[in-house]
């Protein structure tokens, strides 16, 4: 924050116009200068608060992976509702935009994350704790669960001439969950 | 190729150079500059051959994820053979430079993969089939095990806080595939 008192409502505006541009242009099309123009402030306001595009995207992206688990006493509807809202998370822009910066971020040189690596680790733990109680090998099955549906952001795709996939995926998971 | 008559020695040195540079310096530290620089070779015949560094990282990694899965007659010690290699590699240098480039690739306007999207679309098809056979419920698991490697490769690390690795994931996800 370079000792600057702080504008929670410029900083939120700054934060909605990166995750415009990230929903509507992916990553590398939110950059300082980018934002910067579609927030309308000068891009020094931007760079005062995030001193880098990937320290901009970590910020804008991370809350996006801490939403509440649901709770509302039916174990298996509220695991369909976190299969569901993660997997259409995690398979959209925003997790597509987030596995490129984790990717990137365990390069050699690559960026530190402040905040989403942290976020991300302590959802699966949390999905794992919420939804495996305290069986250990059933937490083990849940973050098996949370780790494909990362693993099918990058590997799995329209693009990788695997055709549409959203549909399938949670059915999947619920099987392997439940069926096992 | 741009015509230029193949000179299968010099395509391998390159490919070479870029995998060294891939392993000891990330996806980033791999460039056509610093790969025609490491092998000895002027830019513009690196340039001939791939046409961005997108395209020679593609070409220089695909390949390490098309090795032959294990067919020795014990299934469980193939199977543990895949988890072990296939983790490691995926876990590894190589591994998170193609999770950085499939990750990049799924972004609006990222680059188009010749070899590498399909090479592990291949790879998640052949080892379903081969730990699966005909039972679609344990194909879908295996499946659902190798996105989660590659889930992991991007989730969890050192870096994120999670400590060591390597050593419980193909211990976890054995369970997963042989408990269940």
């Amino acid at each position: 924050m370079a000792g600057r008192p702080r504008n929670p409502q410029l900083d939120g505006d700054i934060l909605d116009a990166a995750r415009h541009l990230i929903r509507t242009a992916g990553s590398a099309g939110c950059t300082i200068g980018t934002v910067a123009s579609y927030a309308g402030v000068p891009r020094s306001t931007v760079y005062s608060r995030w001193p880098s595009r990937h320290a901009l995207i970590d910020a804008a992206i991370a809350p996006l992976f801490t939403n509440p688990v649901p709770d509302t006493g039916d174990e298996r509807a509220d695991l369909r509702s976190w299969l569901d809202a993660d997997d259409a998370l995690i398979s959209g822009p925003f997790g597509i935009a987030a596995a490129t910066l984790l990717a990137t971020s365990r390069e050699p040189d690559g960026p530190m994350l402040a905040d989403l690596a942290t976020a991300i680790q302590q959802r699966r733990r949390d999905v794992g704790r919420r939804f495996g109680g305290q069986d250990e090998g059933a937490q083990v099955k849940i973050r098996a669960v949370y780790d494909a549906m990362w693993g099918r952001c990058v590997t799995t795709g329209p693009d990788h001439g695997d055709g549409p996939r959203a549909s399938s995926m949670p059915e999947e998971l619920m099987r392997l969950i439940l069926d096992a």
